[in-house]
Order: structure tokens, then C-alpha cells, then sequence
């Protein structure tokens, strides 16, 4: 069991390390991992096994693993006891393709720490925080822990998979055929926030994600529009009638069920949030917006957090080129994805989404669905011990209370740990609201890397004390 | 003045010449004028120059003249007399682009003989039938006359521009800059289409086209839909919401004022066109589909022909690639077109819809509109006497008496011609109903490119007896 003098000497030699910290995230940034993209699939193991031979530099047991897509990585370390707490802690290498390019101020794959514009000091590639920033912490604290003690405080395996921006589908079987392996008492994730740049946060509940491509198919090829205008369906026509009939004035959802099961907050968490100062003001301001577009009848840190949503994340059909083409497209699709909540089945969702458009398709046209992701919503058990551990660690590395807060977005292996594993998933991360995941010019704040490395050294501390 | 045997030697010479006809319109197919895309404006300058000397080469005063855009070619007859009907001869050497790609069977610009399903031979080509197979008709007619006569039997103007896909922008100003040059008795265009492959046809009526792209803007960046999903608003929910409401449910176009002016079709034309069997059997089952998709209490042939249409033309936004990936765009995009007919004010419909999509925009949201084609209907004086002469003239060459008929398509030029040079223009061309143009494998009727020609060298005889 650890001493508090051991956790100050991890500290310190995190600090020491820093620069050389930043580097080897650096190294890592530079892989171009785009899961999504087959034509990437070969920076997507460079970056497995890059992250495999470092973890096994810290004493694990570390092999890359192959699975039906991307591999993974499973390293054991070679110090666990079995008589300690046993943690898993999860992360992905991936990260998500970098379109619309031209946008980005800077190749998204040649990492640069640079100004923010209020000062800020921050890092900026592809990844930087989604997750190879965020997991580094957690790897660089095990390092921090190694070298000042010359053993980490808990027992550990360590897993990174490779496709969770894509949906973890292969991952998933993974864990099923490594039950064993994996076997741990309770699991960590780094790729959660903040609640701001000074306040940090546990994440206790997530949204699952149900994520459905449609496409709507009509005539057997592309029209003229002057010869058939007028007389043949237009898939496009026909789409925007359906996807734009999802939502009703009132910021609502139309598929019929859709909000069964979903229940209201308990008023005294309501009362909570609403302390929390979350606005337009604050929230969308930033992005250019003022309006909360969610429904009109809900605050708008429920619209976020803890209501289910609908967004068309991408639409395509006919000519987008240059200039006009006067063609009648034969075909048009779009991606479309539904944030869910405790007491929705994402089944039921997936199926519901489908009936409402094939039940909306005018004769003469058909629809095809592909599933890309199928994830139930995440309550955490507020009882679970490592929580307290991990609030009061973080508590006093930023000297402000650690919040439990409810988040918008989906972290599904949560769910898939529980159910797989048996185990429930403390999650603790760094990120900020304006880090820009998921598009041009993606951050991590400096000082999110720096006092999130200290933060995992006093948390690992902490979890060697906690009973789970 | 033509005599009988003259027509007849004409005739004779354009069958003895026939496979070099063949041979040259080839050599035309091969050069890549795509007109939307500027990666080819030196295919479109070389489709010029190549046309140019070879209309020289038949007595004409060629010569490629510079526009704003692609080059346009002006050809006078060296025999011109001033004395007899003098007509202007008007096609477009562009072509429309070719994507997608990945549906053609063969290359597009590898032009070849092969045989139809149905076993009809078929010229295949970007470009084969529109405009370039069609405009070689009426090369080939004069080549022929010139060959077996040594004059032509009318006085001729040929002029052929490079930007009718895109709406002959430049060529509007060329018109009215070089209306002495254009000076005539009357148009000729050929660029439409016959009733079906045994009747031929004659175009009287055409719907205009209002052609608008418009691009929504709400975030100053793409966002990811897990943190602002449900507070965020999303271009593309605001894009389909508006797109789908175009229409409603009974096919009509809803934006305030659209069908001012439209008239109703005399009776009798109506029942006339009642008596051409144009059923949903024959012209919607070729393409795939069974039902007409316009007003639902209109005859397919009005919803084609009369009745002024909507089409979303494209639409794009977001993430378009390959498996998911969870973001909310900052912009989203479409292009939108509307036939219009007679009656309408295509000014009048374009402020229309800017106006429709201005009034449903959500705060926080901006619009932005492009204007691409903004061209009225045209209807033709059935009493301009060449129509008479032509319509005889396709008679005796098909053994079926010629009709004339309204299209759905706009050729703008027409209009253009009426205000600048204050001419009526006769539409007569050899195009069918499945030639795919603007579509993949794009065709023309090996018959129709052989009968086309001695159509026009009949007409041509025709025109020379008829007062204008």
C-alpha cells in the first residue's frame, strides 16, 4: 500500500518528466491511425505496435493483438499480485479522419504546442486529445509511478483498441473471447471532460448512440430532369421530405415511441444543474451560436446531457460539384444518428427509425440501412468505491471539488464491460468543451496533459487505498 | 431555289458518305469538353478549334471567337446571298461532366458502335447525343448538299458555343455583342428530341429553368454531436426540413405565389395529348419506375411537359465517406431547380424561394444563394413559316407525319435569340427518350444520327421554297 511520501515522489518525477512526456505523445500523434478509412489500416497497427513497445518499456506483459479488424493491445503488469486492486484501463489509438482538410491551420498529423487565443497554452493534431492525449496520461502516470517506485501502486492490465471511432465492433467479440485475460475488479477510461478549464469532473452517466445509414433508391440510373422532371420520384426530394419531418417545431422527435421509457431528472438533480451556470452564453457562444435548438421545453444542459437527440451527421445525393447539372439522381443517403438515454432500447430505436421511413416512402422507391452503431445509455452506481477515491484524488490535485456529471456522448465499451466483463468503468478525463474533437484543428490543453498525468499519479495512490 | 434531283443527289451523297461521317463525329466524342469542371478549358478550346477548321472546310468563314468563358465558333457561308432565307444554325460543342464514373461500361470518351439491348446499333459517348451527335447532323446535311450540288440551298450563319452546360452565361453577352454578325431570318437548333424512334418530331413549347444553389451555415465549425447533439442546431436538419416541405402531398410545389400565371392547356390540346398514349407504362417503366411522381391531378404527359416542376438537383453536408463518424456540420448545401412555364417570372421564382428558405431559417442560422440558370419558357408561333416546310420535310424522310410537341428541358438560347436578334428558332432534333444524356453511357440511335442527317438535307431543301 502505497505512502503518501511515495505519491509526492511520483509527482515530482511526472514533473521532471514532462518534456520527455510531451515527446513521446508527439510520436504518437504522428501516426496517421484513421480507423474509418481502410486506406489507413497500416498506420493504424504502426500505432499499436508503437504503444505496445512503450507500455512493455514500463514492465507489462504487452502483445499486439489481431481482431476481425484493427488490433488491439493487452498488456499485463508483470509486478500485479493478484492481492490488490485490480484495475483495467481501457483507451483507443484511433481517431477519428481529418475532412474537411483545408480547414485545419496545420497538417492534422504534425503535432505542435502553440497559443491558444486567450493564452492558453495547447496541443493541436489529430488525436491530441481523443485518445491519444487523454490515455497518455494515464500511461505516462503509470511511468511516473515505475520510476519513482519502482512499482505501480495497484494491480493492472492495460487494453487499446483500434476502432472505437468507428464503433468497436470488433472489439467487442475481443473481449468476449478474453474474459479471462481481462479479468479485473473495475475499469478506468481516460475520454471523458471537464466540467471546465479549472474543475475537474467524473463522468457517471453517458448517452448510448444508435448510428443508421439510409439510402433511397428510385429510378434505375441518373435523369435528366428536363425529360423526367416533374414525372419520375427524386430520391433527394424524397430524403429531405422524411429526415426533415424528424424533428417537430417544437425541437421534438416524431418517431412514434421514440421517448418511451425516457424519464424526467429527479428534481433535485435538476436543482443541481441549474446551480451550474450552464448557458448559451457560456456554451454556444463559443461556436458562433446563441440559441439552444434542442426542445424548447428543457434546459439546455438537459438537451445535451440527459435528453435523447437526433442528428443527420451527413447527407449526399445527385451532383455536388462545381457549377449545375440538371440530373434527377438515381439515389441519396444519409447518416443519421440518435443520442439515447437510461430507458431506451437501442434496438427498439433502430427499428423504430426504420419503420418511420420505410412507412414515409412514396411508391416506386425503396430504402437500404446499414447499422453502424447500436450502444445503450450508461448509468454509473454512485456506491461504486473507487469513485470516492478518484473524486477526492482529483479534488486535491486542482484544488476545486471534482463534479459527477452526466454526458452527451456515448463511450459504449462502458456498456460492454459491464455486460462482458461483469465490471463497472470510472470515468475520469481532461478534455474541454472547445478541444474540437471530431473536427479541423482538435486540441488538448497543455495543462490538461500536465495536471492529468499528476491527476492518474494521485488517483492510482488512491485506488491502492479504496476497497472496491 | 433547289430542285427535286438536287435534294435527292444530297440525299444520295450523305449515305455514300456516311461512315466518314461516322468517322468524324468520333473524332469530336474524344475531346473532352466538359464545360463545368475549369480542369478542362483546353479540351473545350480544342472541341472548338477541331469543329471551326472542319466547318471551314465545307466554304464557310469559320472562325473561334473569345468570350468570357469557353470560345464560341462563328461560321458564314462564302455563298451566302442575301438574296434567299437566311438561317441561323446554333449548337454547343460542350458536354455535361461525367461522374459517376464508375457506372459507365465503357470509357466516355472512347466513342463506339454497339448494339442496344433491343438490338437497335447505338453510338455510345459523353456527348453522342447531346449536342454533339445532334449538331453533326446538320454539319453532315451541309456537307453533303455542298458535295453533291456545290452550294448550299439556303443562306447560313452557323454559330456553336461551349457553355450551354452551364447555362451559356458568356454567350448571352456574345449575342448581343455580335448581333450584326447573327443577323437571319430565322433559328435552327438541334437539340431535342423525336415522340419515339419511328416519329419524328418538331419542339414548339419549352419550360424555362430557375437553377439556385443554396448553402446553410449555423456553427463557425463542425462540432461533435456528443457534447452539442441536442443543443447545437445542425445545417442539415434545417437544410431538409425547408427541402422537404417544397412539395406537398399531392405533388404541388408550395412556395407562395409559384403557380401565378401558370394557364391551364387549351381543351383541345389536351385532348390531343390524352390520344398520344404517353402512360406511365411506357415512358416511366424504361427507368425503372411505375408512377408519376408529380401533381396527382395531372396527366403524366402535363407533369412532364406543361406543368412547372421542382427538383433538388444535389444536396451535401457533413460526413460523407465511408462508416460514421459523429459530427454536427457547420454547413450544409443544395441545388435546386424549377421548370417553369409559361406565365412565370423566372425572377419572380427565384426570389420566391430565396424568400421560402429566408422565412423558415431557424436563429442562428444563415443562408447563402447562388444563382446558376435563370431562363423563361418559350412558346413558338405555330404560324413561322419554316415550321410548315420542316414538318413536311421530316414527314416524307420518316413515313410518319411529324409532330410537334412541348418539352419539359429549357434551351434558354431561344429566349436569348427572340431578345437579341429577334428571331424564332425551330427546334427539330433526333434525340430519344433512353439516350441517357447527362447520365452514364450516354447514347444516340445509329438511326437517328443517319436519318438525322438526311432529315436536315431535306429540311435544308425545304427552307430554301419556303417564305420566312
Amino acid at each position: 500500500m502505497p505512502t503518501n511520501s511515495q505519491t509526492q515522489a511520483a509527482l515530482a518525477r511526472a514533473d521532471a518528466d514532462f518534456d520527455a512526456a510531451l515527446a513521446r505523445l508527439f510520436a504518437l500523434l504522428r501516426i496517421k491511425s484513421i480507423s474509418a478509412d481502410p486506406a489507413y489500416a497500416a498506420d493504424c497497427r504502426a500505432a499499436a505496435e508503437h504503444l505496445c513497445a512503450d507500455i512493455a518499456s514500463l514492465g507489462f506483459d504487452a502483445e499486439v493483438r489481431e481482431t476481425a479488424g484493427h488490433p488491439a493491445i493487452v498488456a499485463k503488469a508483470k509486478g500485479n499480485t493478484g492481492a490488490r486492486p485490480h484495475a483495467l484501463f481501457y483507451g483507443h489509438y484511433d481517431v477519428q479522419p481529418v475532412d474537411p482538410l483545408e480547414l485545419w491551420h496545420r497538417p492534422p498529423f504534425e503535432p505542435v504546442v502553440t497559443d491558444h487565443a486567450d493564452g492558453r497554452k495547447i496541443i493541436v493534431a489529430r488525436g491530441a486529445q481523443d485518445d491519444k492525449g487523454q490515455l497518455s496520461t494515464f500511461v505516462e502516470a503509470c511511468r511516473a509511478w515505475k520510476a519513482a517506485t519502482g512499482e505501480l501502486p495497484i494491480d493492472l492490465t492495460i487494453v487499446i483498441e483500434g476502432e472505437e471511432e468507428v464503433g468497436s465492433k470488433n472489439f467487442v467479440a475481443f473481449l468476449e473471447a478474453n474474459k479471462q485475460d481481462l479479468a479485473a475488479d473495475f475499469a478506468l477510461v481516460c475520454d471523458t471532460g471537464m466540467w471546465d478549464p479549472n474543475t475537474p469532473a467524473i463522468t457517471t452517466a453517458l448517452r448510448g448512440l444508435v448510428y443508421e445509414e439510409v439510402k433511397i433508391k428510385a429510378a434505375n440510373r441518373d435523369l435528366h430532369s428536363g425529360i423526367y422532371g416533374g414525372g419520375a420520384q427524386n430520391p433527394i426530394r424524397v430524403l429531405t421530405r422524411i429526415l426533415g419531418g424528424l424533428h417537430d417545431e417544437h425541437g421534438r422527435i416524431t418517431i412514434p415511441g421514440f421517448y418511451d421509457g425516457v424519464k424526467d431528472l429527479p428534481p433535485e438533480i435538476l436543482d443541481q444543474w441549474k446551480g451550474l451556470g450552464l448557458t448559451a452564453e457560456t456554451f454556444l457562444k463559443p461556436i458562433g451560436l446563441s440559441l439552444p435548438a434542442g426542445e424548447d421545453d428543457r434546459l439546455l444542459i438537459e438537451q445535451i446531457s440527459s435528453r435523447p437527440t437526433c442528428d443527420i451527421n451527413g447527407i449526399v445525393g445527385g451532383y455536388t460539384g462545381e457549377g449545375s447539372k440538371t440530373v434527377i439522381a438515381a439515389e441519396a443517403s444519409a447518416k443519421v444518428s440518435f443520442r439515447i438515454v437510461e430507458g431506451q432500447d437501442p434496438a427498439k430505436i433502430r427499428d423504430a427509425f426504420r419503420a418511420y421511413v420505410t412507412a414515409r416512402l412514396p411508391g416506386d422507391c425503396s430504402a437500404e440501412f446499414l447499422d453502424h452503431s447500436n450502444a445503450p445509455a450508461i448509468a454509473l452506481p454512485w456506491t461504486m468505491k473507487p469513485l470516492a477515491a478518484a473524486k477526492q484524488a482529483l479534488t486535491e490535485e486542482w484544488g476545486k471539488e471534482a463534479l459527477l456529471i452526466g454526458s452527451g456522448a456515448s463511450i459504449p465499451i462502458v456498456a460492454d464491460f459491464k455486460r462482458t466483463l461483469g465490471v463497472d468503468t470510472l470515468l475520469v478525463g481532461f478534455g474541454l468543451d472547445d478541444d474540437n474533437i471530431h473536427s479541423p484543428n482538435e486540441k488538448y490543453d497543455l495543462n490538461s496533459f500536465q495536471k492529468g498525468i499528476r491527476s492518474w499519479v494521485r488517483i492510482l495512490g488512491a485506488l491502492a487505498v479504496a476497497k472496491t
